[in-house]
């Protein structure tokens, strides 16, 4: 059993505490620790060194070693670029089958909330075992609270099993992002779950799945397998890597593969998409006003100020996001805060890039 | 015939551009050159050299001196604290009485933006024919074009002579800021003009007047001039200046004297009082943005952004001004401009000071 822990997110909607060479998962956004310290501590009591991996890119690897540096270096693969996560998981899992071929893999993103840890290591156990019993690929389905538009959705299916509490599903289909009406329906049908983007099955399952799916992607790496512990791998890799397309394990695999199955997790789950969501998890002031670093408001309300300098003044404003780090200063309406990546987008073709 | 630039100003509500060691007359508002120095060019065919006085504070010397080095050094005259205008201009007319007991006083604020600078002379010439020939404190008040509810107001009682087509008139009364239902009225009366803070007369004619109406400040007044020119003078004038009273000269002289007289300034003025009125005077683009300094706007219109380092991005934002110098950022509701000292008050209780 390895966990893999997905750290090579670029954050644009972070922007600009997530710069270039700080990402969303090195943000701390509640306590005192990192978005992926949580992540490690999280599973800690049953996926650490040698079972635990982290796969991201060489340009974060500094960056990643101050934050979890206990994890063995040879734990850590870097992708020359960033290619979406079927080649990423891809390229993890040929590592982790090279050290054992029955081994199950447990994907989990560096940068999600999640609140209650016993829960979440039940509905951990529960994939694992469906993954193993029916050679499946399994989601982490999470039961949604509210009509979210903000997420991909899992339908289930026929109930497969119940483990510890937790249900298993056979998946009916995956559905992008609604519209609030949408939304709507698929919480009162009660049927739908918020796709979580975590995922547990054998490796071989996987590289199975992939060979079927994604053939392309399945020989790419191949000529990586090969290479594995040999000199010419950083080389090779780079070169594959150029070639290899862009594409999620969503996409190219999960939404194809007929052997899909979901666990349901049913903890508080924030996969904290933009500022908004960070503000609203935020502790706030009888102004509703959530302040990190100094700040002095004047009739100013429901607002989010991060700031890492001297002060930052607000007069007579509202529902504002502002975030500011070293000389880059972010101001945006809360109902806006999806569009950061606009800005973002802006700077980058006006190559301000020193700013990104 | 001297003219004496007030240049003692604080200017929080330029705050955070207009910090303890710059404030407003350093500004650059429109143009390549600072209020201050726009107004000694002004004035320069007419005033300058020995005929040009500064009056500030010590801490603003060194500053001063990059801006209008080309006055005399000894044409400085710094009070050690600022006690408002009644005292300021009183150590003035001193020092200039010293020189020439015959003298006449152009008193001229520094930070405020004239339209036509040949109408503006006329104004300045005319009005010191009538202090001269009518011993009498001749304040300018501007032709208002708005009912504006940010100026106190002159009304005039009966016309005195026209001089080179600018008209003299004897005053009736001082107003305070009108609320806009008064300005209203006052503008469709045609009696009432905005006070501009520019006064002209005989050294004479207003010691007399601080003598009758601030005797206090007089006496006060009289003890630092017998040690002008002597090395005690700077120990004498600290412990004078620690007890006079802060008093303004409108307050403490032109409303109470009965020799006032007006001249109408019929050009272009605006005092600048608060960032909105500089989002007015500036430069906008189609979004109606005025941006000085790196900035990347995504539908955010009618704002203002003055920014000193790399990058500001502004998403979704309307009728905001944003202001960042140095580690300090303002960002402020344009009607809500007023209140910036609000914020600068609440930063001092809070005893941030290295921040104002």
């Amino acid at each position: 059993m390895y966990c893999v822990i997905m750290a090579g997110g670029t954050g644009t909607r972070f922007w600009p505490r997530s710069r270039a060479a700080k990402s969303k998962q090195f943000l701390t956004i509640q306590g005192k620790r990192s978005l992926i310290q949580e992540t490690v501590s999280r599973i800690s009591s049953y996926a650490s060194g040698e079972h635990l991996y982290i796969v991201s890119q060489r340009s974060q690897r500094d960056e990643l070693l101050k934050h979890v540096g206990s994890v063995p270096e040879k734990n850590f693969i870097f992708e020359p670029e960033g290619k979406n996560t079927a080649p990423c998981l891809g390229l993890t899992a040929l590592h982790i089958q090279k050290r054992n071929a029955e081994a199950i893999m447990i994907v989990l993103p560096a940068d999600h909330l999640i609140g209650n840890k016993q829960k979440f290591k039940k509905t951990i156990f529960a994939g694992v075992q469906v993954a193993r019993e029916h050679d499946s690929l399994v989601t982490i389905g999470i039961t949604p609270d509210r009509p979210a538009t903000g997420y991909g959705y899992i339908q289930r299916n026929t109930r497969l099993a119940e483990i510890s509490k937790v249900s298993a599903y056979t998946v009916k289909t995956f559905a992008e992002k609604p519209d609030l009406e949408t939304a709507r329906r698929f919480l009162e049908s009660g049927d739908f779950f918020w796709n979580s983007g975590m995922f547990i099955f054998k490796v071989s399952t996987f590289l199975k799945a992939v060979e079927e799916y994604l053939p392309e992607l399945y020989d790419a790496l191949m000529d990586i397998r090969k290479v594995i512990g040999k000199p010419e791998y950083e080389t090779v890799l780079k070169n594959v890597y150029r070639q290899i397309k862009n594409i999620s394990i969503d996409y190219g695999v999960m939404e194809k593969a007929a052997n899909v199955m979901m666990v349901e997790g049913d903890f508080e789950w924030n996969d904290l998409g933009s500022w908004e969501q960070v503000y609203l998890l935020s502790r706030k002031d009888k102004d509703g006003n959530a302040i990190n670093g100094r700040a002095v408001c004047i009739d100013t309300v429901n607002s989010y100020v991060d700031n890492d300098s001297e002060i930052i003044a607000l007069v007579g404003c509202e529902d504002l996001i502002v975030v500011k780090e070293g000389g880059v200063t972010l101001i945006c309406k809360r109902d806006r805060a999806e569009d950061v990546k606009k800005a973002v987008e802006t700077i980058r073709k006006k190559k301000y890039s020193d700013f990104l």
